[in-house]
């Protein structure tokens, strides 16, 4: 089996690590991943700069690739340019911290596996709900589990997975839950602050707030301490108010009626 | 009337001037853009650094306020902290260069307008489909009556718009269609080349191919030399096959079987 492993935590990262170790158990692992950190880039590619390759060594031993891109460049260039043989299943964390909700549209992470997807790969995104102090053992059994029973699979998904996991250890794990992307998200708040010369800049301070309690959305699966596993796509085609936008009529707008 | 202006080719761009001068005539325009040009970044926002906030003053007037941050920045930043009243309409572009098909994801310009709909405001896309050559007239005509119509409804859309507009004539436009987002998306090709230093790095020189030419799709709408209008929105969630997931198991997985 062949894992394409990359993260949006860059690639020295602890919870690319943890998850490294578990899939070597089962297969080869090519890490290919951000040479620097890249949280809430999103699906991010990079088309005005050049991309590097730099391989990285860790204890003297061969470790990885570092892209100066994104998580999707990452897989672009990983399958078209890196690897000799296309990955079985393109995986993508541990992240620190959780990707649910609306949320799901900032993540790095995320754009990795919806990048496979697009590729025709299955694609596998892995996160931890705890940014400050994860524990990534639960999310390494599983994520390394999960990912070679995909990677036996006749065909790729039709989907990619979006997983997270509690960051506790495996046996208080209540299960494992397929769930629907959640409407909770981060609520903006911004501090203001002036830098020594007198310049203002702002932080982003706003934290994700589960705002959409429904039982069986990806936030509220967390919070029972389970394990959570929405499939997601690419498309933000959103068709179900068309006949609505017919009255505006277009026409009219475009002769300046 | 209140529109707020970004895009993501920069404060600096012309497409975002041409728009800009449209809808000086209907209401009261903000700007606040990226300082320096942020294509393809997707629904980025900026967590691990500061945001800055430049006045941009133009032929010795106030232009706008520069963001060293992504067009989803701008317009949270825009709507929490620098705007006295909240915007009518969000108005992303005009983008040199279209934004159909899977590419949307890609695409900063619309990440601009889904961020307004996450916040509960009406957000347009506009681009024009020409990335060399562009001609803003038709889009900025269209673009400004559109906007003026939005802002004069009772409720904010429930989606948003993404706009794309064929860079010809007005006269020479066809038509308005409401499409739906195609499968037609950047095929990778990447260039190899090595710096003065021997070091390799890469360009990625994909092109969008037309590689789903159903008539109802908004690469095939623009082709046909009519705007196209997608109603979008921010969820990746993919649920038609949650039962076939069903089967793999995942109480399994979890517990090693």
């Amino acid at each position: 089996m062949r894992f394409l492993l990359t993260n949006d935590d860059g690639i020295y990262a602890q919870g690319l690590a943890a998850i490294k170790q578990a899939l070597e158990r089962v297969g080869d692992v090519v890490v290919i991943a951000p040479v620097t950190e890249q949280s809430a880039v999103g699906h991010t590619i990079t088309i005005s700069d050049p991309l590097k390759v730099i391989p990285i060594y860790r204890s003297g031993a061969f470790y990885g690739y570092g892209i100066t891109g994104s998580p999707a460049d990452c897989v672009k260039l990983g399958i078209s340019c890196i690897m000799d043989d296309p990955p079985d299943v393109v995986v993508s964390g541990i992240n620190k911290g959780e990707n649910v909700g609306i949320n799901v549209l900032y993540s790095g992470t995320v754009s990795a596996a919806t990048e496979a997807l697009i590729l025709g790969h299955t694609g596998v995104a892995l996160s931890v709900d705890n940014y400050l102090h994860p524990d990534y053992t639960a999310a390494s059994i599983f994520g390394a589990r999960l990912a070679s029973r995909l990677a036996a699979l006749k065909d790729p998904l039709p989907f990619a997975l979006n997983v997270n996991c509690p960051s506790i250890p495996i046996q208080e794990i209540k299960g494992v839950k397929i769930t629907r992307q959640g409407d909770s998200r981060i609520v903006d708040k911004f501090v203001k602050r002036e830098n020594p010369r007198g310049t203002t800049y702002y932080w982003q301070a706003g934290w994700t707030k589960v705002i959409d309690n429904a039982e069986d959305t990806d936030a509220v699966c967390l919070l029972n301490k389970m394990i959570s596993i929405t499939p997601i796509h690419y498309k933000l085609g959103y068709h179900e108010h068309n006949s609505d936008l017919e009255q505006l009529d277009m026409e009219g707008i475009l002769r300046g009626d």
